[in-house]
Formats: structure tokens, C-alpha cells, sequence
């Protein structure tokens, strides 16, 4: 679907001048030829890798990338991606754009799967959140999805997640569900961010459908659990705050039994993944 | 000049389906106002804060944003940014988009202060890169320079920097820098980066005007600038590749002499600083 | 909101060609002011003023409108909706692109209060569906709110709904909910079309949460409602397809004890709103 | 010339996020393949077929249509449009929004083709005009072609034509028509908005082009076209206003002599044509 | 309407790099305020003024600027058209592309008014042509308006202007204006482009409302008038080709009786119009 | 890179309305096919040939363009430049907007390659500058590039170009170079805008790199030029202002010795190249 962020692929070449590359223009011949190699230079999950190959060819049609695995393959450090031959100046010009879309998803995507395997022998699952970088959302989810994660909303359409400032706002937990009962659009379930087990237990006699534990410490979250589970065995548990990306922490909360882990940090905070390209 | 950024901010914001927030329409009544503050949650350095501005400004002409602080200014955990008052329906709706600018554009400049601060001392300067986010690149770039990090070049028209690739297409090291020496224009200087010694030694005989020395240890950077300081003083030289954001490594490595030290990380791997938006 | 429709409302005045009106251009005076109104020639239910009001101003700044009442009003035919002051030459080359939106979409209003009429007495509420125009789905959606009717998806992320080339693909109406039950994103709930009482058992036996009963005759809506009733009191149902506007239909329909009526016809074939305006 | 919508195409997918069509990718396997054909489900003549095969290409190149027969077709229900094969994902997720594009279209060159057979047997000719849909106005008017009609106006440039409010602004019909006369391009004839007889008598002393008779019964209308002929031969004369398309309605105004009947209905309310698209 | 022009501001502001503009972020304090004049370097007539102050005030709202006359105006060598006041570094920043866009454009109103000066004393009126630059077509049609032009057509539907090359395609002058006489929008003359006599008397045979005399030398076009205004005094006659904007040439075709000339060089080819931004 | 000018191209076809060519549309048959020249007419350089092709191809993809030479050529006139073959309609409705990027680039390259001529025998070369069309920088650099001229900045982050607007806010050509040599990017060198002998002085004390003469007389320019060489024998020596393109003028500039003469008429005042297509 790289076609769809052709104006995305567009406005960074753009950006960063690649119809005026003096160090290519001034010192690789217009005819030269080149093979090159996309290689990884760490271990992970490739995402975006359908993108940088749009990149080099929205520069230069004339340039033929071979891919050797697909997006979601798990790599080793030193496996090649991709073989790319063409115009030297194009795959110069292009390199940066192409890696920086290939470096951002791949992190996004490898730091998923490394929390992915820390919650491993539980029924927890990581969700990411809405919290992406502006103008990349629908390909940072993407790349979660491809390390294994699992899509909360795309956007504010897609769900009903009554926070602490809508309590407010609308007089109450039970007030905001009462209202969200009656007005959500009849396909959207109903969550409910609780910070304490009060709270917890509010948003259960207004009959939430899902309980979000928000920057609870893990024994709180065992309890809230534990109490949930009792009274209401169909409510789903998400978890999140405060949690980060630790391995331990993430197979401890996930040991409290909850259905979910949602994390910030695995689309805002991934370092990037660190890939290069090598001329033969 | 958050002007320019305009059709970002409403790319983001339609991206998160803002004119449809069933939550909020859901719970909150049309004519109810409210009254909060973007409040940080750590401590750090602020940038797009005023692009946050306009994302709610830009959802509603009629919310008001008042700011307590300017971009680049130094901030302590718990510290009221800005306070806004409007359409709570509004506040709602664009809140995440907001926080998504303020939060990654403040993690960058609160990197880049560290690593700036690792080198007090010294008088290496920390330089950014092209890895940046597409489709961000000036405003990553503005956050650099609000952390106290300079500016390598914005963009490809803006620096001849030949790479090893330009260097195998072209034929080697001297035959690159003749290149560029006669085709390049003329308020550009000419760098060039080398892995090796061998390839300094070549660089300076060809008189480039500024060294890269990529990943090198910290031992072969000093003999480097040594090599370099003796024969050519005039000539600078950038350190880079493999040294991280570590303050101890950054020093290390700023105190062999180096003019610059140039970080693809403090844009492509900052983690988002923490920023909230609380309802009074 | 009418900010974020901006670039609609601008492709729409170059569309219409508003910067050569040489009918204007040449009998009207350049310095030329004017009073004007919007006048309904219908009775009906408004949407599109806030719109059509920005488009005025975004053709020219010094253009002032006054709107006499807001989207969501209902009107009498000759009731005048704005007073317009400025400058005739801006005031007439905007006035067809202003009222193509007005009309448009308080057609779409107008039809809508129609259709949620006719329910009046039953607990069955009017969805539209995402058989929108092109470019113009979250205002046509807005419209339907203000006639009343409630918004099934905004887009395909906003719901699971299992059509029959869904089943088709997926091998059968067990295997496509089971696979949703098991991947969807947890606030979603699980919606199935059924176009026989067969389906209707499977789709009740998988746990689907809504089911559709699409292109039914009225007799067996009625059945399949009884039989839902009976053996899973929660589960909501929605009615599609061949319906139309009709109220007598729509009564008819609504009369089974059905949640939703669903209707593609209150935004893919509503007339146009008929209104005018008028120099003073 | 589907080119030249890409843009529109892509905002359409995006909107309807169809990169994000959780359904489909909850349902549907990756790498499952399919046959399907877009089927007529009433009788009618075809426009935005072009479109709508670009639709599904556009979100996934490797999808393969094969079209039956070409916009302005004739079709029966029934009747096959085209095959489609390809991924069985991307078909779904395109399925939506390339519908709506044929089903707008093709149910405006439908509602003109009617109102053209209306006419049949008379010299008369329909006309559209410029209440068309934002951001749609050349594929509407080129529906309206397909379908036998022919183009008024594309667009402000193309034609002078004084209204009522043109001429309160210009102080009276003869004052207008001097004006217009003196400075319009020397292209584009002159045509004149009348309501009385009084004022089809001052236009044609003004030596108007064109008389366009608005808003009149047809008794009236037979006395300004018997009028005009016996005074004016050379004029042109345009029926407009209250007419709808109802074929008895517009048979009658076609016997009157007038040489074109312009319909706003024929674009801004055409019901859409009933389309859809089946899996094998 | 400068509104309608704000992409193309953005685009030419991000097309300048006038975020980082390096020179003046190193050289001038972010806080400093500057007062400045734009001032006409040579005689003539301004165009684009009010696109170049949106340009500054695009950048920065803060930026005030006090027009001293307005498009159109007539200006000497060293007259003042406006005041700027605000942030120092904003006014640099802009100052490129602001005087771009209003040196292009006065240059194009000052040729049309050179060339509306050498035909004064004859009927005849200069006109434009759709030679202009890709983009910035209204903008250039309004400048020679500014300059005393009157506009040919804005686009392709704007008039029926059959050339040489629609002659050979549809098989002869005559077979192509009788298509043209029963297809064409009913508020369009047919205008033909004749090379030669012959070619006149079959246009006027064909009854061409407007004769086209192209790359004619005087004597003939001076005879095709006199053919012209003898046997069809009702039809329009313009020259066009190889005539150029010299004042004599200009003079003698006005002379020989030709309603229009139209001038491709007036927008492809006028010289930029002199105008420098000086600080107080 | 066509590619990256697509949205340029399809808004020019845009704003020419080739959809709606109506001359086009009555006049030749959907069917016919044609085949057609792209004809020099006039001596010069040509530029733009490619994004002319991706014009005719942009319309419609099955109409096929044979080069028979590459932008960059040197031509005569009568000189074929393209074959092109396929929908006459097409051809037809894509040729004027085809036409004026070819006509107003070839201009520009044209216009470079007479000024280039003219310094044969000094070590003299032409610059380019800033002063560009709004939204054609890269295509209009390109021509300069192609007519054998160099490029000065591509935008303002690519040098420090200090003007007297700079100085002037700076408080002094001292203070303002030594602000830009602290805080500059480190591969951009420092050009200091001059216009008297005193001024040079300043500069070169404060160790400018590069020395841009403006507004001299040439033989101030000459004992600037003597001076500099004498003192600093490393500083580069820019022209600019009032040379204008006649040939004996910039000879006389040249023969100074300057390094570069830069000039704003090759891109502002660029005669339009003439170019057209013909039929078979």
C-alpha cells in the first residue's frame, strides 16, 4: 500500500533536497551505474522496508530494487535486505530518505517484538497507543503490527476511552458511562481509565466493558485483577503508565493476569534500528 | 513561523480523526468550557510548544492558549506550561495531537541539552544529522538548536560531505575531492569522511576543508586530530559514527580535540519527554 | 471546525473558477458594497452554515456574515438564515460554492430528521452508513447528527462488520467470527450481515454481538428479531438494504422491535436543501 | 484522465482508512487471493468506472481489473461491470469507496439520461449546472455527458451569465448587458436571467445573447419564446428553475421551443445507482 | 484574495529554506525589531503586492505591513509601496520570496501597460494568451488585467478557439466549426486561427463568430481586415504571432483595424520589474 | 525525477482545465489517433523536455513521446525534438501546458548558455540566483545547470550570504562576520555583500571568504579585484548587480579577473524559448 504514502515519500525527498545533492552531482558521473546492498547492521524485526523501496523508485524509476525477505522477517545483524541497482547519483540522492523511513519502523517494530517475548507464557497481550509520531501513524502501527503488537485505536473514531479529564467534564464516572451508553456508536465498547480501586469498582456498577489500570503499582493491579475478575468475568483488563519497556517489569504486570499492556514508548521512544547502504 | 507547519498540524489532526471523537462528543456537552494547563512531567528542555498552540487553535479558533514559557526554555517536573481555556469538546479533541508535538520535539531538545552539558569543558560542539523523522526535519532540526546543538546540514544542497560510497563511485579520495573542488558551489566547504588514517592522510593532501572521522575508537580519533592538528591546522574536523549519547563516552571523545561531535541519535532515538494536559 | 475543511473549501472556490468571474468582474463595480441574505425556500433542517460561512470569508477576509441561528436548526421555507456585508463582486463570486455546501448537506440533515420521524414511538434509531461522497464523509456524517440520526462506522477502523464476501473469503460465518474474536482490537465489537435466519442461528451460536439482517422482507426481520430475543437477549440488530425512506416502510421496519435502521440513502440520495440569496 | 483524480482517489481511501480496515485484516488471510465482479443492480448508464478501477489499483497496484464495457455504457441489472482479481484484502478495503464513486456517477449520467428521453422528439437539449458537489465538478459534469447531457458552464470564466443580483448590483438589466458588453472576453456570449416578460423585452433591446426564462409556469414560458422568435431569431433561450425532472414536466417545457432546459437536479440529486461487487 | 494563494506562499517560503535561513539566525538576534520600506528601482505598474505582504505575514503574523497604493497603482523610480515592521529576522527571511512574487507579476504589468500605451488612438485591445507559468496562471491573468489587459481565456473551456492543428484532426476549417456550431457550450463564440486569406473566406463561409489573423506581416493582415469587415462586419477579428511588444509593430497592426492583439510575451517574457526591500 | 514534479504538472493541467478542453471535446472524435512533432523553433539550449513528456503522459498514460535528444542539447531551429503518438484528443489538451514548461526552461538555459559564451577565454562563471519563479526553483536551477551555468544557493540554508539589510540589523560588517563565524554551520563558507572599496576592506579583515561586488562600476570592480588578490589571494570574488546579460558587458566583468558573475536575469527575465507541435 506504499502508493498511498507517495505524498509522505514526496515531501521527504523534498525535504531533504534530493533533486539538489551537490556532493553527488558534483562528483559521481550522470551515466554511472551501481549495485548496492541494504544491509542490517543489528538483530530485529524490518518494517518499512516496502517504503524505502517507493523511496528510491519515486526518485528514479529507472532503479530496480530486489527485496530479499518481506516486512515482519526477523534479521541477523549483517543479513541483506535488499539488492538495488541503477543510477549511482539516484541511489545516493535517495539513500537517507529511504533509510530514515527503513530505520524508524524497523525500531518501532523490533522493539515491539522484544516486548512481545517478555510477556511470553502469559495471555497478555501489548497494545501501542495513540501516541505516534505526527503524519506516520498508519505506518507505526503497522510496524507494531508487524513485531507482533496489537492495535488500540487508530484514532478517535475507533473506541470509547472515557480518561480522567471526560470524568471531569462530564460529572463522574458513572455519569460519563451512563452517557456513553446511551450516544457511542453501537459497535464501540465502552473502557474506562481508573487510577485507584474505587474508581475500579464505579466503572464496573456502570458496566464498562473494559477497565484501563492506569499507573497503578503492580500489587495494585493484582488486587484490581483479582477484584474484577471476581465480580465481572467478562470486563477486559488493559494496563498501562508507568510501565515502560523493561523485560521484568512487563512479565510482572503481565503475571497479575490483565488482557492487555498497552505502551507508549514501543512507537514514541523506539530507538532506530540500525541498517546501512553498501555500494558493491 | 508555526504558519508553515499548518498543513502538518491539520494532517495530524485528521489523522487522528479529531471531528470525530466519539468519546467526547459522547460525554461532554457542545456549550460546556473548561479551564487546564500542559504541565511537564519531567525535567527538560521545552520545543513545540508553540506548534502545540496552534493544533488546538487550529481545531478551534476560539480556544485561548496562554503560554508561561517560550521553546528552548529549561523546565523542572510538575512545571505548568500553559494554560487554556475553551470548548472542553475542543481541548479534548485536539489534547493528543498536541501533546504527540510537544512531547517529541521536547525529547530531542532534552537530549540534545545532555549531550551538550557532557562536553561543558571542552570545545566540541555536538552537531545533528539527516537521520531525521520524515516530514519533520525543520522542526527536529529547530529542537536541536533550542537543546544548545548546532545544525549540520538541513538538507543535501547544503554541505558537500563525500561519503565511502561517493568515494568507491568515484574513484577514490583525492579523485572525489578534485570533483568537488571544481563543480561545487562555491560557499560550500568540502568533508570527507574516513574510516582510517590512511584515508585522513589522503583527505588532507587533497585539502579537504573539514575531516569526518567515523567510527573510530576513542584512541585512533586522538592520534587522528593530532595527525590533523599538526599538518593542517586550519582544517576542522567531526567525530561520529558508534559514540551514543553516553556523557562518558561523549567526553572521552570531545576531549581528543575534535571540533564537532554529530549525533544521528538525538533525533532518530530521543525518548519522548513526559507532558500532560490536566483539567482544573 | 471549518478549519480543518480548508483545503476542501479552497479546491472548491478555484474548482468554480471565483478568482475569473467575469460575469461580476464586469458589471460590477470594484468598490462596490453590499447587504445580503441567506434565505431557506424549504422547510428543513440546517447543516452546512458554518461551511458556507467560512467559504465567504476564505474567498475574502472583509466579507462579514452574521448567521441568524446554527447548524442543527430547523426552519420554515422563506426564514433567512445569515445577513452577508461586503463587497458584491466577493459576496456574489463565492455565493454558488457557499450554497452547494449549504444545500448539500442540509439535504442530507433534512432527509435524515425525515427518516428519524417516522421512528417516533419505537426505541429504533436511524445509522447512516460509509456510502458517502468522496472527500466530503465527516461533514456528510456531522449532517446526519444534526438530523437527528446517530453515525454507524466514520471508517472502516471503527468496527468489525462481517459481510458476506467477509464470510465467503474467510470460509464460512464460525470461522470469520472466530478469527475477528480472536485478532480485532479490543473495543470493537463484532457485527455479522445476515441475509437468512440460517445465518442468523450460526452467526447467535459463534457469539457474534450485532447482527445485521440485510435485504429482508419485513416478515422476516420479524422473525429473526423474535428468534434473537429469544436466545440472546444482548445481542443488538441492526436492519439494511432495500428499505429506503419511506416512512411508512421505515414504521414498518422499525415496528419489529429492531435496534438500528441503517440507510444509505440519507447521504448517497438526499435532494439537495433548496436555498438562496438575495440581495438586499 | 483517472490521473488527474489520484489525489481525490487518495483522500477517499484515507478517509475511509482503508489501510486500516480492521475486518478484513482480522478475517482475512494475507496472502489469500480472489475473483469478483462489480455488478449493475438496476438499469441505468455507466460513468466513473474509470475511476473506480483506479480506485483499486491505487491502493494495491497488483490488483487486476478487466472491464466488460466503458463509461456511457447502457446496462441492464445484472449485468456484469467488471472482474477483478488480486488480493483478496485489498479488494475489500477498496471495495467501498470505488463504489462510491460509481454509484454517484453513474446514477447522475442515469437521472440525465431519462431527462434527455424526456425531450426526445423536440429540439431541446438538458443542461447542467453549477450545483455540483465540491471537489467533484468534473467528474459530475463529465457524468453528465455520459449520460447525453451537455455542459453549461465548467465554471465562473466560462461564460456571462447576469443574474438577479447582478443586476440589483448593476443598476438594471440594460446597464448590466453595456457593461458586460464592453469588457467581457471576446469569446463568451451573453446571457441574461429574465423572470417576466418585462425584463426578457429590456434584455433583448440590450441585445442579451442568450435569455435564460427562470422560475417561470410554462404558459409563460410559450409567450417569451414566441416573443423572442418573432423579435430576436438569432437568440438563444434557456429554460431554468422549478422544472425538476419529471418527464411530463419537462416534455411540456420542451415543447415550448426552448433550445436547452438546465437541471440542478441531474448533479446535486441524483439518487445513486445501485451497484455492487461480488466474490465468486 | 490572497487566501486562495496561501498554498503557493507556503510552498515558495519551504521552497527558500526560510526556516533556516542560516545567514540571518547567525547574524541577527531573535529579538530584535526592524522597520523597512519596499521601493520601487524603475517606473511602471505594481502587481502582486497584496500576495507579497501575506507572503511576510505568512512567515510571521506578527510582521504589520502599511501599503502605501495598491495593485495597479502606477509607480516612479524610488517610490515607497509599503511599510514593513516587526522581527528583524522575519523580514529577512521572507524578503526573497515576497519580492519574487511582486517583481514577477508588477513585470507583467508593466509590459501590458507599455504595450496598451503603443495602440492608444485605435479600437484595438491587448490580450493575453494561456502562455503562462505552470502555476501561477490567475495570478498572471490579474497582472495583466492590473496593466490595462483584458484577459483572452482563463483555461480550455473558457471559448472554442479551433487552431491548425484541430483543422487537420477533424478533416478541414468547415467540418470543424460545423462540429463546433452543434457541440460547443451555448455560451461560446467559435473563434478559428487562419494563416492565409484563403483560410478566411472558408471561416467566414463557415460563419466563425471571431477570426484568428496568425503569423500574418501587416499588408496581409490589413487586406484579411478589410476582407473581413466587408462581407461579415459583425465578426470579431484578432491578430495574433510573431508580433512581439515593440510599440511601431504594435502600432501599425492596431492600425490596420483588428479588434485585439494577443501577446504571449506580455506574461512569458517581460523582464522583471525592479524593486528592493531597504531597513531603515 | 519527473516524478517529484507530478503535483506541479497536474496542477498546471488543472488550472488549464484540460479536462474540460472544449474545442478538444467538439471537434475531434474520442477514437482518433495522432501522430505529432515537438518542433525547435528558434537556435538554443533545451530544458524541460522531460517534465514536458511526463505532461503529455500525466493526461493520459497511453499517449507514447519518443525524445529524440536530452534536455541539455544544443538545437536549431526546425530541429525535431519528440516524436509523440496517441489520442488526438490528449495530445491536444496536454500540448500548452507541455509547451510552457518546455518553452519558459528551454528559455532559461538558452539565456544562460549566450551569457556563458560570452566569458570564454576568463576563468570567470556564471552564477544564478535566488531570484526564481515561486514553486519552480528546482526545475528553473536545473535549466541554469543544463545552459552550463552554476548554481549559487538553492535556497537560504545552503551559504551565509551577508547583505546590507544584515549588516545594517547587525551593527556592522565586523560584528555581523564574526557573528556568522561563530554561530554558522561549519561547512558553509562567508560571502559579505559589498559596495564600496571601504566595505571590501572591513570584509576581508574580519576574514570573509568570499567577496560579493555589488552594484560597481567595472572598473571599481577591477581595483576591488586587484586589492582582494593582493591582500588575501584565498578569497573568492562574486560580481553582481547591474550587468545585465549583453555580452560586451559581462566580457568587461569578466576581464577584471572576478571568479564569479552572478545574475538574477537568466532566471527572472528569461525570454521564452519558442517551441510548438505540429501534426502530421
Amino acid at each position: 500500500m506504499a502508493n498511498l504514502h507517495l505524498d509522505l515519500i514526496r515531501q521527504a525527498l523534498a525535504e531533504d533536497g534530493a533533486e539538489a545533492d551537490v556532493t553527488t552531482l558534483c562528483t559521481i558521473p550522470m551515466e554511472q551505474q551501481t549495485q548496492a546492498n541494504i544491509i542490517a547492521r543489528q538483530a530485529g524485526v524490518i518494517a518499512g522496508l516496502t517504503v524505502a523501496v517507493a523511496t528510491f523508485r519515486e526518485l528514479d524509476q529507472r532503479v530496480s530494487v530486489e527485496t530479499l525477505l518481506e516486512d515482519g522477517a526477523v534479521v541477523e545483524p549483517g543479513q541483506v535486505l535488499a539488492h538495488i541497482s541503477g543510477s549511482a547519483r539516484s541511489v545516493l540522492s535517495a539513500e537517507r530518505v529511504a533509510l530514515n523511513f527503513l530505520g524508524h519502523l524497523s525500531g518501532i517494530a523490533t522493539l515491539t517484538a522484544q516486548c512481545v517475548r517478555a510477556l511470553e507464557g502469559t495471555k497478555a497481550r501489548i497494545l501501542d497507543t495513540r501516541k505516534t509520531t505526527p503524519g506516520l501513524r498508519s505506518l507505526e502501527k503497522e510496524a507494531v503490527r508487524l513485531g507482533g503488537g496489537q492495535n488500540h485505536r487508530f484514532n478517535l473514531s475507533d473506541g470509547v476511552l472515557i480518561k480522567d479529564n471526560h470524568i471531569k467534564a462530564a460529572g463522574g464516572i458513572s455519569q460519563a458511562i451512563s452517557l456513553a451508553r446511551r450516544h457511542a456508536p453501537h459497535l464501540l465498547k465502552i473502557e474506562v481509565e481508573c487510577e485507584t480501586l474505587i474508581e475500579v469498582q464505579k466503572a464496573l456498577e456502570a458496566e464498562a466493558d473494559v477497565i484501563l489500570l492506569d499507573n497503578m503499582p503492580v500489587y495494585t493491579v493484582r488486587n484490581a485483577v483479582e477484584f474484577i475478575r471476581s465480580t465481572s468475568p467478562k470486563v477486559l483488563i488493559e494496563a498501562s503508565g508507568c510501565i515502560g519497556t523493561n523485560p521484568i517489569t512487563l512479565a510482572a504486570v503481565a503475571a497479575t493476569g490483565v488482557d492487555f499492556i498497552s505502551l507508549g514508548a514501543i512507537t514514541h521512544s523506539a530507538p532506530q534500528f540500525d541498517v546501512s547502504l553498501e555500494f558493491d
